[in-house]
């Protein structure tokens, strides 16, 4: 592996899909910046990447503090130029309007649009004065479709649409790509696969074809990261091959 | 001019559309509740509903605080049973995306956003026993899109549409009929006006035919508050004859 | 009824949604020239519009011949002013991709997109020099979303959605109004219900409300009609309030 | 390069995309079948990749009919498996709709739609009984948006992405992956320079980065191609960095 000089940071590095962002770009000689509420958590992931001879820092980030924010990035830049960051929060829940409480709305709000907003524009603070950088937002079905009992997530994720948008508009000229990928799909992840099981009972998990792998995320990242700058995309929707839509 | 049993809540009753659409509604005999931040600046519209013989409350309202809302939407369905309401709060503002300050993505999402979902719960609260009601959102061009500098406005207006989208799917089958009405267009407000000129100098005035007039929007709302439940519509926009889109 | 020196053109006037949208112009006071395919199926609708004093005139039109329609354009024309001509030709299919044949796809696209484009065009015709008109296409949910086993039927409504925008971007700041009307639903009519029936058994029919009644449509051409220059509606989307979308 | 046993067809082999494409595929190790409606203006393009050793067939093909594509793609297959398939003929025309003729519409839509129907239905009739497959269409800006003058070359493209959506739905779940890529760009051409020249004179071209090197387009086709099926992509866009949307 050769090791390059740059970083990427992943805002949201969860168990599954942030995970394998880490890795993926680990393996292509970034140094990872991986950032969650609880970086204790890391551990495991930091162990991996390290190894197979790859370059790691994990902390704990609380994806909602400006200053948090800011200092994380920062800290990314200084180890060596930002190349990449991805933003990666979720905040997955389904109530009934009337049992969406004030604090569910603005919880979930804070967490996968708010702090994506945070995540972008710290990032593009560090990487407008070189020209150069990556900038990408992890969506979902519900970024395009407010479905019933929708209304706290779909709020959030619509609104981090917008951001992403506004900055792809304002910072492509400058040479600063940002992508919007839209996950139109159940992840294999363990909340998913227990949620699936409880609604539909244990068939629900027979057909694999259902069910995104955390890395094949990863891939599409890795192939949003390699287009040339004459042929960006803005948007990229990826499903399995079984899933109805 | 026949008096009604039903109320109609306009919350972001304004000088422009807010006021067109209180006079719309009096004019047809429903008992408005006008409510907007300065309570005193309700004066003129309160006068001059009065004289043509409708009947119109004005209120104080910070439609950003539960408990106010709540209890605004409480004392007009009090008044008499909550027909319509409508949400009419706006926060148009540009900036590029280093220059968009935590305060103002914060505080623009409150208001547009944050505010909405709020005035939908509660009206949906007060309806939904009574298996009837509508509720209606105002939309704009950036409920759709993120243009350069409107991070902090659409990412708030698209959150808008998604809870209006996700109120309309689970409420629709239980008689309320949620709309969400996009302008794509500026309004003919004052603010408008000055920001025009200040853009493309006076010239930019000079066509009538690019500025909604706010009683066409009034007019708008009261045609989907005319549709038969066999045929709502959930969005609809509309624009000068002479706007390019 | 106060008979106005205009008409309406309708073409396709087929036994529902067309007689419906033929018999609320005609109440209004409009001279209606209503085409299809076999003119003589036209005589009930005509008897019943003369009965209640209205003015129509039916005539066999087949859509996807230019001359004829613009001889029935011009023809509306000459006996007064074309104030709107509605497009109502459809051609609803389902086949597997495999089991679409040349002649299906080539002949729904002939019927429901040609034609359409035929027919806006030889009513701009008329309507531009006179600096006026209303020209509106009918879509469906097939206009915005390709199914499977759709590739005839969708491809021709999106077709029709194009033309329909190209004219509206063009002709809006001529002072011709052009709309697209989605109807996201079923149409109560004889063939929809037989065919739901046979894919899910009377239990379908049960529901009265997953069921557009063909006035329904008509009153939202009326609503278009009645806009303002000021305000208008590109694309308007109906569905019944049980509706699950 | 090691060789595979397995065709690329590209149907609209242009100089351009076209080209690109062929060449990127071929250097891939693929044998590509190349058409285009003038087979002798493929030499160049064959000899290219003759002399860097990949394998390529061009032929002459009208892709409007149905005998002539259902020929061309069994040949291809009979060289061995059809992998892909990818169709890219367009036909960008602008017109003011009084100017466009019928036989203009009807051109556009045979090469632009009706084709591409053709392609991938006879593409998926080689491909579903192994199992196996790709399916890709080239579209445009004019695929989501039906601009003023573009009544005939929208309403094509609109059609082909319903075609592609509703093939997808269909043969996705058989492990054929169909998708749509949108070029929301001029690309770079002998053609569109000469046009933008005469639209905005010599210094249009002055900024190479609002035009797009045919070579981007054949990676991104590339990219496609090599996605997962647990994460495939239907629809992507693709525009340069300094791309004004």
């Amino acid at each position: 592996m050769e090791k390059r000089n740059a970083t990427v940071a992943v805002i949201g590095a969860g168990d599954f899909i942030g995970a394998e962002i880490a890795k993926r770009f680990a393996r292509e000689g970034f140094a990872v910046f991986a950032g969650r509420r609880n970086g204790e958590k890391l551990e495991p992931l930091v162990k991996e990447v390290e190894a197979f001879g790859g370059t790691i820092f994990g902390r704990s980030l609380d994806a909602r503090k400006e200053e948090e924010v800011a200092a994380f990035l920062k800290d990314a830049d200084k180890h060596a130029p930002l190349e990449v960051c991805i933003f990666n929060v979720g905040a997955n829940v389904n109530f009934p309007i009337l049992e969406t409480t004030d604090r569910v709305f603005r919880k979930v709000w804070e967490m996968a649009c708010w702090a994506g907003f945070l995540a972008g524009r710290e990032a593009a603070r560090l990487m407008l004065p070189r020209g150069r950088g990556n900038i990408f937002f992890t969506g979902a079905t519900a970024s395009l479709r407010g479905g019933s009992g929708y209304a706290a997530f779909a709020s959030a994720k619509f609104g981090l649409r917008a951001v992403a948008q506004a900055m792809a508009r304002e910072l492509g000229p400058k040479n600063i790509h940002v992508a919007h990928l839209i996950i139109d799909a159940g992840v294999d992840t363990a909340w998913v696969r227990q949620r699936r099981e409880q609604i539909w009972g244990k068939e629900a998990l027979d057909n694999p074809d259902l069910l995104m792998p955390p890395a094949s995320v990863a891939d599409a990242y890795w192939q949003l990261y390699q287009q040339p700058r004459s042929a960006w995309t803005f948007e990229m929707e990826i499903r399995p091959f079984g899933e109805k839509w």
